[in-house]
């Protein structure tokens, strides 16, 4: 593993990515005051964020496994830019352990977790019996697969009704069943077991704990190569559609103060038992009575980071820098404030009118807002052009206030501003969202959107 | 004077101003959640930032005097409009104490202070009055006019040289002379009268202190209509270019703690004594030993109060208009932070290659910076074509992040992100400002850029 520059800032670092966040990583490096080699496919040519990189290279074809997925044409450029360390944003390879191990072999760092922490907690498995160790919550439900109607029905009565019925080969809702009680239950074995074996030519099924309304948070860690782990509190990012995040913020108003303070501490336990280091995200799913059950750990930075930088005044693209570069966090758990309150919207190219389809096309008008407590992370223009190529989001709009109710009142005004012509958008979606009293109520869950329009 | 409002929030302001702080207003009306209603000149018609008033009205032609100026357009709109309150931004009107006194016999709030107290800190001899009777420094000089050359030595040794010998119909620097002791102070004080003789008719000269190298620090300040008065914290506007503020930042770098704690306890003490209510700013002139003398009171919001609202966090367009409404300031003033560093920089359709001369013109290309720690507080946007009507502004960019080292660096890579094509800006004349260390090492004054440049 590349430990020459350990102890020492970095003096160079490739960004390994593109879009919003390729700029976000090239402004942390600007304000570190670190020079940046960006990479870029042929569709993301002269475009402007690149400028902020003292060098850009061209890595392949538009299409992300001829470019920004080819670890080879990346390493070479680290190599020919003389980095020291690769940033991998989010998406891409952010999350593969072989990339991280790639780049420490070549004596680059990774700027990310450690990759042997990486591979056992992409292994659901795994991270359940290290949540497990850790003791922290997870969805209760069979020990892998039922094999029985008996066994399934101890099982259930064991958890609690209601249980939901999961193929093992499933996906897309096929094979899933939800059971209230015993009778529905036998029923619904026997069906989620013919679906599973007719769509995927196997009929194994297993229980989970189904949970009602539930909500989504996630708790920001950051953990250094000394052995200091600290949380920066949650995130709320229960408004979701088919599973995309769509709104965000910190804290998570439903959560009474308790909870929180239990929620963010199970998340410390968890990633010191897994030998975690850099910045990561432990995610939990949260019942109507405030119980919480670990669901997985997003090994990287991600899109939703803004409203924890904004309510803790912490900039996590430098610290993750500075954690891979071996800087010990400068401050103990309790020098970490939790201050007003921070939403974050994110703006895709998507058209709501059309099931949410992608909406590539050439913005022939822009007008952004601005002005107090408006923060907009963004890598487009008047005059950009949105390609087809890559995931449809276009920026982030962040709003931070003292107070909730005033977020909430700053982010309809920064929707009221917004005008994008040239391409459909998500923000009359957003716009229905805040006039809905329900998100100011604190009364959202994970299937809210699609329940609601 | 109309108070039937008094003590319940307006339900509609009237904004009697344009661009930047008109749209600042309105946003303010937006995150307050009162309807607005905006007045535009014939070269302001289908201006984007009027999109956010409620209602917009036209008031006359593009000269100033022709419409922002007009009183009696502006209150025949206030009344079709059912306005309770008008907020008068910063120019034209702001500080025109008749208009606040017509406003308030129409049972229309001004957002201001009183008319009473506005004229009284609007004639300097009286402000002056006002600062001796609360025990604030002025600048030492003669009482009036000088009569003979052994009154202005008598003075002269009093006060201790430099001195500074001004015309009392002075202007432009004319029948204006710096005497650094008897002789010279002889001889000026001829040229000086001669000088002003010639070109004002009018010999009279009066002696103040020369302040070498001196600093520009003002204090803003909150007053209520209860008899709550708080400051801010203070603000270093040194970086001019004549006597234009270019840089603004907040808190004074250069300032020992002792000394911000003073000039702000002297500001609160002024602005009671003056009987003043709503936002003011408070200006002094610091010397080389940081001794601070008062020069005059700011009886309006001011260009530079987003710096004060990035370190305190409090909106100060929405303390105004509370304040106006007969609200009670929420906060004692151990309860105002001020936290990080915060620095403006002024953004000015003007050519630094041709003597900053008005550039106006059409903005063909628009990069605006963002990402943590910035806020773009603008009007104008790609295709909005500057006018040589108004005033050169065209937005202000504001950093704010922990430290002023951070800060800084923000600042130079939003400098970086920045482009503007179509027209000439004071961009170039900034990043010199970044590049240069004085301002780092906070050792710059109210003569730096022409010195320097």
């Amino acid at each position: 593993m590349g430990a020459t520059h350990k102890g020492a800032m970095f003096q160079r670092i490739l960004v390994a990515n593109r879009g919003e966040i390729a700029l976000r990583v090239l402004r942390a490096c600007r304000d570190l005051e670190i020079e940046s080699v960006a990479v870029f496919s042929e569709a993301d040519r002269g475009a402007h964020y690149l400028k902020l990189a003292d060098e850009a290279y061209c890595i392949g074809p538009a299409a992300a496994t001829d470019s920004y997925l080819m670890i080879n044409r990346i390493i070479s450029v680290a190599e020919l830019g003389n980095v020291q360390a690769i940033h991998p944003g989010y998406g891409f390879l952010a999350e593969n352990a072989h990339f991280a191990e790639v780049c420490r072999s070549c004596n680059i760092e990774f700027i990310g977790p450690p990759h042997e922490a990486m591979a056992q907690l992409g292994d659901k498995v795994t991270a359940r019996g290290i949540a497990e160790q850790a003791k922290v919550s997870v969805v209760p439900g069979s020990d892998g697969l039922v094999t029985s109607e008996s066994e399934a029905l101890e099982v259930a009565n064991r958890i609690g009704y209601p249980v939901l019925i999961k193929a093992t080969a499933g996906g897309g809702g096929k094979g899933m069943r939800v059971a209230m009680n015993d009778i529905t239950l036998k029923s619904g074995l026997k069906a989620a077991s013919a679906e599973a074996e007719s769509a995927f030519s196997d009929g194994g099924v297993y229980l989970e704990k189904y949970i009602e309304h539930p909500r989504h948070v996630e708790v920001q860690i950051l953990a250094d190569t000394h052995g200091n782990v600290v949380h920066l509190w949650e995130r709320d990012c229960s408004l979701q559609r088919r599973h995309q995040k769509v709104v965000e913020e910190s804290p998570a108003s439903s959560l009474p103060t308790a909870v929180r303070q239990d929620i963010c501490k199970a998340a410390v336990r968890l990633v010191k038992a897994a030998g975690y280091q850099n910045a990561g995200t432990v995610e939990f799913i949260v019942d109507k009575d405030n119980q919480f059950y670990f669901i997985e750990v997003n090994a990287r930075i991600q899109v939703e980071h803004p409203v924890t930088e904004m309510v803790t005044g912490i900039d996590l693209i430098q610290q993750q820098i500075r954690i891979a570069s071996g800087e010990a966090l400068p401050w103990k758990q309790k020098g970490i404030p939790c201050e007003g309150a921070a939403i974050e919207v994110r703006v895709n190219a998507e058209d709501p009118d059309h099931g949410f389809r992608g909406s590539p096309g050439k913005i022939t008008k822009l007008r952004v807002p601005g002005g107090i407590g408006v923060r907009w992370d963004s890598h487009v223009h008047e005059g950009y052009t949105v390609g087809p190529y890559y995931d449809s989001l276009i920026g982030k709009l962040i709003v931070h206030r003292p107070t909730r109710d005033e977020a909430i009142a700053t982010m309809k005004r920064a929707l009221a501003e917004f005008e994008v012509e040239g391409i459909a958008t998500t923000i009359p979606l957003a716009r229905k969202i805040f006039d809905h009293n329900a998100f100011a109520e604190s009364k959202v869950d994970t299937t809210f959107i699609e329940r609601t329009w």
